[in-house]
């Protein structure tokens, strides 16, 4: 019945969705585990570089544009005057290029805990890294969670949460406590992002504890916005945002109309294509 | 390095774009040499069950929506007012039944080479061919390019062509002769529907050339809409619209705003998004 794949392949199962999804492997470039997590770098026959941690795909390539412009600019872009903005994970460096391109933006503190992670960027993937000597751009290797727990009240406009699954050295950022602290942290006005898995995976469960998460967390608004991503699970991923005396489910879009940046994926179409959820996910967030 | 899929799993491999897709199969519920086609269905473990013709995914329970949705109703809603629909392929009746669901609708032919896929939808996925008692649809396994062929000229207001992949029996179904014939039978403000394969893998050949070939066939407006689909490669796939006399970059949104259909993807928002195609998506298009 099933084709088998040899050992040409890097294969992810979705255990708890019955699916897997494969790349064929040319090369293995990299492999190390670091004190946090195991770390791969595979050259693929058509998505370019490939980074595993963990067995789990990061990204590609040929279509993390797609992720990385999804969790920097609906958030930048929703943001009234974004200045100052943290980045929680994110050690690839994609998502802190895509919020330097905002010239308003005065300074961005990314904190991974795994330099590994960046370390291997730079090597494998530089086009992603290439803004890491902006002036504006402060790298920092530490604990996330604890860093928003010593960060100064009313201190951040836009925090990102670019992490790995919900489990292992993510598992802290998602829960209460942590986007407890995260709203502390916003100023007001401000605005909270947080990568969120699958709409048809994870609609009735992590999606939706999330936004009700973040509604006990002191948020005030909270708008989830889906958008394909071919190598995630189910081809199929989101994005939340959480606002702080924001309004979450309206954005910019005279500016971004006007935008010069080079931007593959994200418009102001898709930001409000992605505002209107499609049914199902409504009733299974909202009920 | 990969994880290996033991034979628990039915996988489909995209040879040319070295990416591969896999469900955990729990049965095997039927298996079928038509005269066109290998037809199994699988039971799967969390997709409900699974039909595969000639390797390829068709749908599963799970997903169909999806593809079924905005296969139907971007061109029923983009037609002024649709009477008269005919769909080539299609055979296991997801997109009769949407079509059915536009109470304008006077009468639709469905014309599949392939009984077997039809025979086989009405035993695995009864809810798709719910609706094939309707007075107004008519069921025909037949060669679509000869009873295109054959077919009056200004007879139809909507076309459909819910084909497999263009090679083995639907490669006909993408040559510009085929879309010319189309044209002829289409009435004055004719829509004429197609998928038409990945956004990511296929923007610069597959649908570039479709796109290419309706405008030499005649069609003087063409749209392409991109939408998730889970279990097609690459997760993400697409429909191309051409109009004969109609601007297919517009519809009745206030109609589908109104409508009660009970839809779960597509709304006047997802029509809307998806009518604004991704930077990338249409510097491949359009270059």
């Amino acid at each position: 019945m099933s084709t088998s794949l040899d050992s040409g392949w890097f294969t992810e199962v979705f255990d708890s969705h019955g699916s897997a999804f494969s790349l064929k492997v040319t090369e293995t470039l990299h492999e190390v585990q670091s004190p946090y997590q195991h770390l791969a770098v595979y050259a693929t026959e058509t998505f370019g570089n490939l980074m595993v941690l963990d067995g789990c795909v990061m990204l590609t390539d040929r279509d993390n544009f797609l992720y990385h412009e999804m969790i920097a600019h609906p958030a930048l872009f929703t943001h009234a005057d974004p200045k100052r903005v943290v980045i929680i994970g994110g050690g690839d460096c994609g998502t802190l290029r895509e919020v330097l391109r905002h010239p308003g933006v005065d300074r961005v503190t990314q904190i991974d805990i795994d330099e590994e992670v960046t370390r291997a960027a730079e090597r494998f993937f530089p086009s992603l890294t290439a803004s890491n000597d902006d002036p504006r751009a402060e790298l920092l290797f530490a604990d996330g969670v604890k860093w928003i727990e010593e960060a100064a009240d009313d201190s951040v406009d836009v925090l990102i949460i670019d992490s790995t699954d919900p489990v292992g050295p993510a598992e802290g950022l998602f829960k209460t406590d942590f986007l407890r602290r995260c709203h502390r942290v916003l100023r007001a006005g401000g605005v909270l992002v947080q990568q969120s898995e699958s709409p048809l995976y994870h609609s009735g469960s992590i999606i939706r504890e999330l936004r009700r998460d973040m509604g006990e967390a002191g948020f005030d608004s909270v708008a989830t916005l889906p958008f394909p991503q071919p190598v995630y699970p189910s081809g199929w991923w989101s994005v939340t945002l959480a606002g702080k005396g924001a309004d979450v489910t309206s954005f910019r879009e005279a500016a971004v109309v006007a935008t010069e940046m080079p931007l593959e994926y994200y418009t102001a179409a898709a930001h409000r294509g992605a505002l209107a959820l499609p049914p199902f996910m409504r009733r299974l967030l909202e009920d």
